[in-house]
């Protein structure tokens, strides 16, 4: 075993990065990519792209754990990952909680420079690997600096605390939550957001503690996570409900009537090249704008 | 005919609000209703049983003007407002512009404490009658005090400037606008608002001039508009978007990417009970609340 439990521990205090408390931030020196579902698999794949290049075409485990359709899924990545030239992609295929206690999944993950979570239901994630020593080793390199990428269910498991879906198209309150992977401090992701109107669940989710910075990801879009800036990327926009502005809500109550009322939230809208500080919580402009500025002032 | 064009000019000097400039208001002396469709129709019915209150149970005209089954339209709400003891429910058919000239049209609308616009398509309403003595007279007849209410397309009409609706499951700018029938200055409204995923293309229209106040407004949701104050009634949620402190948008362009960015706005999610001044943009709490806490106070 690569790491006891006290050794673990140590290794959180060491190599966590130093944000003060309840800041918005990374969990540890991996780049996270987040990524809000149906990223393009053809043409173009522009998040796909920067998966592989965060992997630096070194070895990608691709887990399918949330997805009822687990073999296919592999067989779809591996193909668009070997086209995109990562040299080595391997399969984290665990269908039940027992699997995951295997010592051969464990390895498999030796020397992957990225992990990539695929879609499907963020509950089998976590009720499959959850608490096991796969999921420390994941966390432990994740805190080292191996990256990890995640899609939809994947996506949502990123936060400390997810969203898990019912009913989409109302404004109200009808979903759960339950502890994610916690790859993320402070913050909880949302998915297919535009596309499943979820601007609701995810204002009353920051609402009931606006400590959480929220962050709704349109399909085919994806934000890259280093520690505490975040860049935008892909066709979409992302959403960022920071409440901690926020003045009233009726939200204490679980036995409220089915709709919401939360008074002066903050709310940024961010497309394909914006840059994000989760610490601040404050945008930081458009990235491919400045760098075109900086070198239009450069040849002056 | 009742009022020359002078006469007309006169009265909105005369009879409007005295807002000052830029402030969000409704521009006449009468109650708006402003409904988000899909309201009750059986059973309960609270927005129209408000509607038939803000009408004072005395005459009701349908305007069925957006509606592709005017007729099927027209015999609902008559049954409604009937049951809801409103003495006199008339029918404003304008199957075609053409017919908004004629007299009768025009005539139907004498001694009515309220006129309601269904829904349909609201181009549909302003290609008919925009610019006719018939919407002039319906102009005239709130800024002296009648009432005016909506469900749908008969919601997006009273903007001064409407949206109207084109693909609903992109955060894009996939929208087009045009002139609406202006009893709301400086507001725009969107319904159908959570069922529809509508927020991206309401905030895009805010993003474009933020002088414009933004709502949005759930089905069996309504906004009672009194000059500078509106109360949320109905069972799901209304979205205030304010864009007064934004710092930064990708909107000037229109051939933008379609995907937009929008930083600093601020959002309100307001429900049945709620209060909110349209001049100072802001909530003024939960009236049902406030009203108990008098009683509890007014009791010690």
């Amino acid at each position: 075993m690569e790491h006891g439990n006290n050794g673990h521990k140590t290794a959180v205090l060491d190599t966590a990065p130093k944000s003060p408390a309840n800041v918005a931030s990374a969990a540890g020196r991996g780049t996270l990519i987040i990524i809000g579902g149906h990223e393009e698999k053809t043409g173009d794949r522009e998040i796909l792209h920067r998966v592989a290049e965060a992997a630096e075409h070194k070895k990608i485990a691709v887990a399918t754990l949330a997805s009822s359709v687990a073999e296919e899924t592999w067989q779809d990545y591996k193909r668009v990952f070997r086209e995109l030239k990562v040299k080595e992609v391997v399969h984290l295929d665990v269908p039940d909680r027992g699997s995951s206690f295997d010592k051969a999944h464990i390895d498999t993950l030796d020397g992957a420079s990225l992990i990539f979570f695929a879609g499907g239901d963020q509950l089998e994630i976590t009720t499959k690997i959850g608490g096991t020593e796969l999921c420390d080793k994941i966390q432990d390199m994740f805190r080292k600096g191996v990256a990890v990428a995640g899609t939809s269910a994947g996506a949502s498991v990123m936060s400390e605390t997810m969203l898990i879906g019912t009913s989409d198209d109302q404004s109200n309150i009808a979903y759960s939550m339950a502890p994610g992977l916690g790859f993320l401090r402070h913050i909880v992701i949302d998915q297919h957001f535009a596309q499943r109107g979820r601007i609701g669940r995810l204002l009353s989710a920051v609402a009931r503690n606006p400590r959480m910075l929220g962050i709704g990801i349109d399909e085919n879009t994806a934000i890259v996570v280093n520690q505490e800036k975040c860049d935008v990327i892909g066709r979409g926009s992302i959403y960022v409900i920071d409440g901690r502005a926020l003045t009233a809500t009726n939200l204490a109550n679980e036995s409220e009537p089915n709709s919401m009322s939360i008074y002066d939230v903050r709310l940024h809208v961010l497309n394909c090249g914006d840059r994000f500080d989760l610490a601040s919580r404050k945008p930081l402009g458009h990235i491919a704008q400045t760098d075109r500025e900086a070198k239009q002032s450069a040849s002056r």
